[in-house]
């Protein structure tokens, strides 16, 4: 990949200050990583005004620049969400250290003691978009778990970020952490983003923060290890043997609860067996849902649309799903496998036998038996936090929090063994 | 990346074949599995004289196309070699499968029972060069862990390998598993390295086998996750309160026992204050190996030679060591840092708080208290095998076995949550 000479230095400077500082961090045990996150988050606190009038600055910018209502809403701070952020701050140097934690352990024949260690990952890149918050958020989740960060935010939120991230640098350094633990990118250059995503051996794994669009950019480009999801594609099979009203609830709460986040259920599959398609299909419709269903649901019900090909193949992150009936497990498995993005799917059923092989069949994150999908986050899953959820197959997968910040080495302590 | 039509197309037809056999695979029980590694053992015992006759022809071309020794060494088959390896893969049969283990579980405050559960990544790419042996301890590995396998191997042993690629499937075959679980790149065309290197989505992960050249191409090209090391430049250092006799025996074995393989010793840091340095480095020469030292090492033993820049970034894997004066732990664990390739380093000392400032502080794979480097091994971790050693920091670290060749998935039972 070949980037402007000045983007690629930049991110080299940047890369080599967080190698250093993550070598401080490692050193670091997990009270003082603590401590360093309390001051950040009073200091977030203590800079409020600063960070409002930078937030104004942005935001006067991008009204100027014509940002759409929902743009400017991600984008606008306030005194309550600066105060949520510090908290959120706070609540991450609550959660249990996972770097130092002993995996496993084994005594050879030999004598050789064996364990394997959790330790920081190094230096995680963390791109994003118009959010200020991800700056504090994603930077408290690195620290805990010992690693350097290095921030690049998008241009929009520059005078945002850079206040909020010299607040929190500011509380780490009177705690005593290096000020390379956080580093912000000091330009809106795109071609620093270029430079991040080829810098393999400086920068250990992005985490994209974002719409599709840039999600997708990370995958295709990074040279360096991702974690992301692209889609969320997800599905909610109700079984024939489902309780009708379970099935209603989970699906409505599946799709509408906030039709705009990852785990919402984008395609609704019914088994021919289920006695009452028609009724689920109305709730869905009753619950303010545009419904887009195949041949057989438009028979069952003449307020739903037309699906096309594409239709399966659609995130929607609308008020709209797609519905196909299917014949037994093993057809919604093959829809599954054909058309779903490895999030997270859900079985309705009140067999164990067939809930237990969609289980154990889908290969997807998160798989779930009579749960809606929207619980699909770190938070709900007892992790404390998230920095994402992770569709791809290797290191971690589904919600990410702090253990997957963490990588692990094996320690030996022998007492003078030699190999025969 | 643009590669042949004819290549991409190949690898895209053997991926769509693997990508159905994984399915399969991960649907089949543990038993199952190793059953079909016996029939697959017992194929090669029975193609003994097909094997031979192939690896004939094989050794037939390497002669006439001028192969060196070690390369016909290591390309040449035996019955007893094709015994050796067809007793592997049964010592794989008898490993503990990891699909199906439960990572961890929590009952979530509304009900909802969340585990993470061990399941096979999917479809394993190996690249490997001359030794025609890894067609079969590779593919055994992955079958175990439930994954389809996509082996491509030296065009030097194609007949040897597609010898035993034809008995290992037809052992699997006749105990019932997807004749297309384990697959041979049937062509020696080097484009087809290049489309599987290429080829996300289809192959998840790939474990190159071979020499720095083949390691290096992969890692440099691929746009699917590898699992490798490209080097081994592994340090001993040997602290001011190291025993003398433990640590002379653990020098001469880290460098000397096998000089050729990636846990050995290639730089030896030894502390101003050990009281030994002199006879330490006469028991190294006398053991056979060329020292290679820094001005005060020269000064302390005349038959030491000179050690240039590059000594101390040189992975020798000959009868070399080069060889450095440090002054306490923080500069040997500085000197680590600049030349090391995190693959496996190791301190001798008496002193434990020295020892466990090391053991912290050297970011390596592998990190050895009082105990020689030459420990690197699977087999000697207790792992009963390896796929290989792994010096990246993601999925998995150090030998890799069963373990790293899954990934999990979460799964949740419910009684019918949704969130509020």
């Amino acid at each position: 990949m070949t980037e402007p000479l000045a983007a690629v230095d930049l991110i080299a400077d940047l890369g080599a200050r967080a190698r250093r500082a993550a070598g401080v961090l490692a050193a670091t045990d997990a009270e003082a990583k603590a401590g360093a996150l309390i001051a950040a988050a009073q200091a977030l606190r203590g800079a409020e005004a600063e960070i409002l009038a930078a937030n104004a600055e942005d935001l006067a910018a991008a009204r100027a620049g014509g940002l759409s209502a929902a743009m400017l809403d991600r984008l606008t701070l306030t005194a309550e969400r600066i105060a949520g952020m510090a908290d959120g701050v706070a609540a991450v140097a609550r959660l249990a250290d996972p770097a130092g934690q002993v995996i496993d352990t084994t005594v050879r024949p030999n004598g050789l003691a064996l364990s394997r260690v959790r330790v920081p990952i190094g230096v995680i890149g963390i791109i994003y978009e118009s959010r200020p918050n991800v700056t504090a958020d994603a930077a408290a989740l690195c620290v805990r778990a010992g690693n350097a960060a290095i921030l690049r935010g998008g241009s929009e939120a520059m005078c945002s970020n850079r206040a909020i991230h010299a607040a929190f640098a500011q509380g780490l350094g009177q705690a005593g952490l290096p000020a390379d633990a956080v580093q912000l990118v000091p330009t809106t250059d795109r071609a620093a983003v270029g430079a991040m995503l080829a810098a393999d051996g400086l920068i250990d794994m992005i985490v994209p923060r974002g719409g599709k669009g840039l999600v997708a950019r990370v995958q295709a480009e990074a040279r360096v290890p991702v974690l992301a999801h692209l889609d969320g594609i997800n599905h909610v099979y109700v079984h024939a043997s489902a309780d009708p009203a379970m099935a209603e609830a989970i699906v409505v709460n599946a799709k509408m609860r906030r039709t705009g986040i990852c785990g919402a259920m984008e395609t609704l599959l019914i088994d021919r067996g289920y006695p009452q398609a028609e009724a689920l299909i109305r709730a869905l419709l009753a619950s303010g849902c545009e419904v887009r269903g195949d041949a057989a649901v438009r028979l069952l019900e003449p307020a739903v649309g037309a699906a096309s090909e594409a239709d399966w193949d659609t995130e929607y992150l609308e008020a709209i799903a797609s519905v196909a009936l299917v014949d037994g497990v093993e057809e919604a498995l093959a829809h599954i496998a054909r058309h779903g993005s490895h999030h997270t799917d859900a079985i309705v059923a009140e067999d164990k036998e067939a809930a237990e092989r969609f289980l154990a069949a889908v290969d997807s994150a998160i798989v779930l038996w009579n749960a809606s999908t929207q619980f699909a986050d770190g938070g709900e899953f007892g992790l404390g936090a998230e920095i994402g959820i992770a569709t791809g197959r290797l290191h971690a997968r589904g919600p990410v929090a702090l253990e997957g910040l963490t990588t692990y080495k094996w320690i030996g302590r022998g007492t003078g063994q030699v190999r025969p």
